[in-house]
């Protein structure tokens, strides 16, 4: 019996089911408030006007150039229910880069801000495979363009068309590239299906202590919509009937007033983004506003003093682990069982931690044998996870599919270890692990250490050879006081002294620098730190 | 690629998961203690055993007879992960029933209790359909039986064979029958896929206020395992990593201790269940343990004057709507935005309704055009559902399931109204309802007022033929103190003047009886009633 797939994992469902749900909830970017029903009629136009006046076909790629706005938002839900595969174009990327991913993921069609049409149009001869530009800007004023054929998006939103939902949950809903600091981006994809159960997981995990979400939390994500669908918050937080603020370009300037008049209660960023925010000049005028902030804290392992610095401020961190093979949900700082019988203080301490698993996801710290290691807290071994919502591969890349996917696990490439309360540590990325005498120093061990010492800004471990050891590790940090290289040796040899590190794990030197290089998403660049303290 | 199906939405992946997030977790039935590892791994060899030793194929039905036990829960998880399709065979219906519902699914196996047993070995030749009885007893005893083929269940369980778990989400997990108040019991069946989608949104919804369930809270529901797959809740509990308490036959002298000793924080059951709780005589001796118990009551809409009593003990009453046919989650009376805005005195009332509908859940009030009626309070129409659980249809009844499922909504056959704040108000089952002057009497509102009165004890309002009206309702009632007919008219008067009810719902008559008969599901039986009160 067809009953027009409401039993479908689909995106329009879900959107569907929250604006049914929570009606009168709010979206805000700016000035445009709406809410969940006024969002989704807009979603059901604009998705209309995808198939009827742009002529999106089921598998279409539509790629989306933004900030994060309402618009963007939009077409979170629009493309997919409109049967098109949302391409999240990294904006970070220099021009080269974009066009590779662009033009690699076959997009058919673009969703463009104003601001980035200048980029585009100098290389717009490339674009050949484009068969339609959808243009828009905040202020709704015509945009002066010779990129073709070209789409007004509120014209194509109000062309007063009936949408037929794309209701197959196995179909691609989403593509986008890994920042990949070696070698090229490589393209993941995700199914609606998979998205859908995503959120659901999300949704159970945040409800639980410490977080304790509830319908009266507002969420604010700092994380760039581009970067693997905002950890899927965008879905999960109407699901849970979240009002959601949307922040638009990143000022760090103005966005702990907008916390403090949304009333906003949950974030999600990476380390360095809560690091701007901790030091953004207007922070203290909104300090009331932070007593009651959630910092979900992922994407690069929290260092301690960065998450001491928060918490002193009355944020509460929590941390979280995923990747963007990995849609990305896979571990979050959630209390456990034994992580509730502990005195607040270890508790605390566990909130830092990568955590334990999301609902549904299957995760292992294995040995170069595939045996899974002792949870001693101590044993490293190369995460290996299952999950419902794991990209099925790299996008027409088949040999590196078939090395993400060895055995029939997804390989995470990242080394971690299991304490005795069954929580992960990442210790290393795989790839830049430093190993020393044939054995592994967990560098993000030791960068948290650094970072817990007064003065010290960010820091970044990374491995030079020696010949002795094979490898050997050098730190790089920035710091506002003035410290030297001694300091960072007496300190880390009192941490040695307390049994938190190993006397090896302590690098050979030091190296003061004015700022820690980035790569698009944020985390430490160590390929460009080597070069450019050129050991 | 293949990858052993953990990505799909199977009983067994449920399971997995559970018991590898809460590993320490318990399950207790009496003295049986177990952990959920220790309880998976007696499912996978027990399923392992069905598969190998019984000779359970991919589709066979394997019917279960027992009470709330820890075998009944491992056989809830062992039949569908080994490929099989549980039947949870009503034991409160008389011997024909049972045997009516045993053969019109065509069960190939029986796994059954030591009680159980000399009921069907009375009829034993009948059964020629079944290719196995699985007999045990709580002490593990040997049971003399003339039942063959015979298997032992922990014979099943050691035999050491190795599980090929049914990873086939689509697959057909659960059969059982509706207890028709008219007509011969009607079979429903469920999915993996479905059972797995509706633990998790009932997950989602009893982490929400009013209930805020966490991983701290225990579980024991009083809701018998016979019936609806005890709502879900042996699935989402231990999704949720709550402790899990098996009640085995409702003994209400005893179930106060049980709830006392194991910490019991949620239970679950119909109205007449929770009456029998707070009537037990032993409940004042357990007193400190109800002001943190949680009770979600469905089934039948909850009286008012019940929830009052059971809530002056401490209790928090949330009520909760479902069907055998929607397996069963529709409504729950989490407190949605609307309710977190008003005071505690009138939130306490919509925590008694039917409630808000789960995550996933369509839910429309309409009337006889299919059109939603106001949401009002006041207007009545049918309630019609869509969700991802809800059955495909009765089991081999064609007509029936055209009938169901008229327009693609499931029609509930309920009759409700809606209030302001989007709670759900079940007025009248469509086929009790009394139409007088060609209105609808909502009887259960009419009921719940009665039951406010001191002294009523349970109370149900049916419809006899008026010739001047079509029909008027008639209250019969039970009672512990001397009332009259004319008090209980004078109670709803005032209730009249309040503006709560009608005049003209007032029953014509009051009619005190020793017990109000019920079905074998806890539920008035209203055809028994008529025919008891003879008008």
């Amino acid at each position: 019996m067809e009953r027009d797939g409401f039993d479908r994992l689909t995106i329009w469902n879900l959107l569907q089911d929250a604006a049914s749900r929570h009606e009168d909830k709010e979206i805000v970017y700016r000035k445009e408030r709406r809410t969940f029903r006024e969002f989704r009629d807009r979603v059901q136009s604009f998705a209309a006007g995808l198939q009827h006046i742009v002529g999106v076909k089921k598998g279409d790629v539509v790629a989306c150039l933004d900030w994060d706005t309402m618009r963007y938002l939009e077409a979170y839900y629009a493309v997919p229910s409109a049967g098109g595969v949302l391409h999240t174009v990294n904006i970070r990327y220099p021009p080269e880069l974009i066009y590779y991913t662009m033009s690699h993921a076959s997009d058919s069609f673009v969703i463009i801000r104003d601001e980035f049409v200048p980029m585009i149009e100098k290389f717009k001869d490339m674009f050949s495979f484009v068969k339609g530009w959808i243009v828009y800007s905040d202020d709704g004023a015509g945009i002066e363009t010779s990129l073709k054929p070209l789409y007004r998006y509120e014209e194509v939103l109000t062309s007063g068309n009936e949408l037929e939902p794309n209701q197959d949950e196995n179909s691609r809903a989403t593509i986008f590239y890994t920042s990949g600091t070696t070698g090229m981006p490589k393209g993941v994809t995700f199914t609606q299906r998979q998205i859908v159960l995503h959120s659901l997981a999300v949704q159970i995990a945040v409800t639980l202590p410490p977080l304790n979400i509830t319908t009266q939390d507002v969420a604010m994500p700092l994380v760039p919509m581009f970067h693997v669908h905002t950890w899927g918050l965008p879905f999960s937080s109407l699901v849970g009937g979240m009002k959601y603020v949307l922040p638009g370009r990143y000022d760090f300037q103005k966005i702990p007033e907008i916390i403090d008049t949304e009333g906003v209660t949950l974030t999600a960023s990476v380390p360095s983004i809560l690091y701007m925010l901790l030091n953004s000049p207007t922070i203290m005028q909104h300090s009331g506003a932070l007593g009651k902030l959630k910092a979900l804290i992922g994407g690069a392992s929290l260092p301690t003093g960065l998450a001491r610095k928060a918490e002193e401020l009355g944020i509460t961190v929590v941390g979280a682990y995923g990747l963007s093979e990995t849609c990305p949900a896979l571990t979050i700082s959630n209390y456990n069982d034994r992580a509730l019988m502990l005195p607040e203080e270890k508790r605390r301490e566990l909130r830092y931690r990568a955590g334990v698993p999301f609902p549904f996801v299957s995760l292992r710290v294995v040995n170069e044998d595939f045996k899974d290691v002792p949870k001693d807290g101590k044993s490293v071994g190369e995460i290996v996870v299952r999950a419902p919502w794991l990209t099925e591969g790299y996008y027409r890349d088949e040999a590196k599919t078939a090395e993400l996917w060895k055995g029939g696990w997804l390989h995470t490439g990242d080394l971690g270890v299991i304490d005795e309360y069954g929580y992960l540590l990442i210790v290393d990325r795989e790839k830049d692990a430093v190993k020393s005498g044939g054995e592994f120093i967990p560098s993000l061990i030791v960068e948290s250490a650094i970072s817990e010492m007064k003065g010290i800004g960010e820091v970044a471990i990374i491995g030079v050879s020696s010949e002795q050891w094979g490898e050997r590790p050098v730190a790089v940090a920035t710091c506002a006081a003035q410290i030297e290289e001694k300091d960072v040796i007496n300190h880390l040899n009192k941490y040695v002294e307390m049994g938190r590190i190993q006397k090896w794990w302590i690098p050979d030197r030091v190296i003061f620098v004015d700022a820690i290089p980035k790569t698009s998403t944020g985390k430490a660049d160590k390929k460009k730190l080597k070069e450019m303290v050129k050991l």
